[in-house]
């Protein structure tokens, strides 16, 4: 029995419009949008669609979504004092700055000067940290969408066995933590894992952030396992010239196997969005005191 | 074949020998022994005994240890001012409040306050962040004093399929990601986890860090596994009316199957003392822009 497909971009459509809702309620009471700033430094493709479609997000969910266009040959002074900027403003609730930051440009260093409760990529340390020891914070935003998906399609994760492949700071680590905190047994794997085929078969949840396409086969899965798809690949299409996005997992041969799957593209993917969104709501929420609405 | 016993004891007195060259070298340097402040709020048995030991072992080592030992009844705000002066003093390298705390107080404030820089406990949500992604920070006692006896038995830990049982912030977790950044494939378990013991026999490393007497035996290990116990836990002994001291590992049954494994006592105790002897150390190094010494 093919595996259900777990529906990212709809899940996604519907945690934005419960963001919208949020946004507007806030703004009844605190008299004005939540805001997030987005920074692109130099003219990367990929980054400009990225920032691009979060500024649009932004906008669409009722929010002030304000873009900030830096040269490439920005100096890391110059980047630096347009955080301290919007640190210091009362209307911005999240910062977000798009990596990968030009060479001359310390990313450590600019992540480390983001004001932590306007840190709405939950990359800062001590927002790290407090995800680590269960304190409030931000979390960063793909890992958090990974989890919202697992928890629709299965409810209580406890006790139940996950398996992380990768073990990036944005997706992979977060990622274990979250799991952990929902009382799954987690296992961290990574290139140096020794048989990771037999691992993935004793999980009941796999999570695949690597960067490797078609890498998890369906004979690594146990039956019925829920498989969430992080990667993003663009690989050689069927036809010359063409081109087409695959994830880290070989869909057609773990759909036959899993219980539960997402697809790539429409389903990891537009959830790093929404969270964003999320993030930023909340972040709203909290500097002005006010409950965090429901469902987010 | 009995299990090689890894001699913590020894082991730490090796490197509370090498903090006192590196700390008797510094002051050569610097004009000021490193210095430690122990806090202890109230007079809780065994928090006094570990605090006199602290006092004692930084001393020994040729460097300033100060307790300060504060009523049962302080307010938090006294707490607070006393962490303030010593943040501010520049001849205090580490701080260290020993908890537990009197209900008066919130312990989560009281560490929030500490100067990351001087939290030679690695307990601040930013060095638990540091240690996540991979910067320089401190990192909590016990679980660093695991991981160097660890890489003392078993060199490169690239690799190996390692079980962590227990996610307290103060060992599992951190010991999770130290294991992590060796590379090694981590599993965190807990009370939640199906079936321990089948996890455990697949693991070349089982830290076992729950405060659960004899809990993990030795058909639960793979031959020749190295077998790192946390446990300190006091039972009734073999004499009516007498204690003793086990771990979380039934050592008798354990060590026929290990490979390598610490005793109860004698084994990770003596190394926690050792490390914040060593974290203090890398601090005053740090503070004043001077080289770790070598062995540390």
């Amino acid at each position: 029995m093919a595996a259900r497909i777990i529906d990212g971009h709809g899940f996604a459509a519907g945690l934005r419009a419960r963001v919208a809702e949020g946004a507007e309620a806030l703004k009844a009471r605190i008299g004005r949008a939540p805001g997030l700033a987005v920074v692109l430094v130099g003219e990367d493709p990929a980054s400009q669609v990225y920032v691009g479609a979060k500024g649009k997000a932004t906008r669409e969910a009722g929010m002030a979504g304000t873009e900030y266009r830096l040269p490439a040959e920005t100096e890391q002074d110059s980047l630096l004092a347009l955080i301290a900027r919007l640190n210091a403003d009362p209307a911005v609730d999240g910062i977000l700055v798009q990596l990968p930051l030009p060479a001359q440009i310390d990313a450590q260093a600019v992540i480390d000067a983001i004001d932590p409760d306007k840190d709405v990529d939950g990359f800062h340390a001590l927002n790290v940290g407090r995800l680590g020891i269960g304190l409030d914070g931000f979390v960063p935003c793909t890992p958090l969408g990974c989890l919202m998906l697992l928890k629709a399609e299965l409810g209580d994760l406890s006790g139940l066995d996950a398996v992380v492949i990768g073990r990036s700071n944005i997706v992979g680590k977060p990622m274990a933590q979250l799991l952990l905190a929902e009382s799954a047994t987690v296992t961290i794997a990574h290139s140096r894992t020794r048989d990771l085929p037999a691992l993935c078969r004793r999980a009941d949840i796999v999570v695949a952030a690597v960067g490797r396409p078609l890498m998890v086969k369906g004979d690594w899965l146990k039956p019925g396992a829920t498989v969430i798809d992080v990667g993003i690949n663009r690989v050689a299409g069927a036809e010359p010239g063409k081109t087409r996005l695959v994830g880290d997992v070989d869909f057609d041969s773990a759909r036959a196997v899993a219980g539960a799957i997402t697809p790539v593209p429409r389903g990891v993917g537009p959830m790093t969005i929404a969270v964003l969104l999320r993030n930023t709501l909340v972040s709203a929420c909290r500097r002005h005191g006010q409950p965090i609405p429901a469902g987010l």
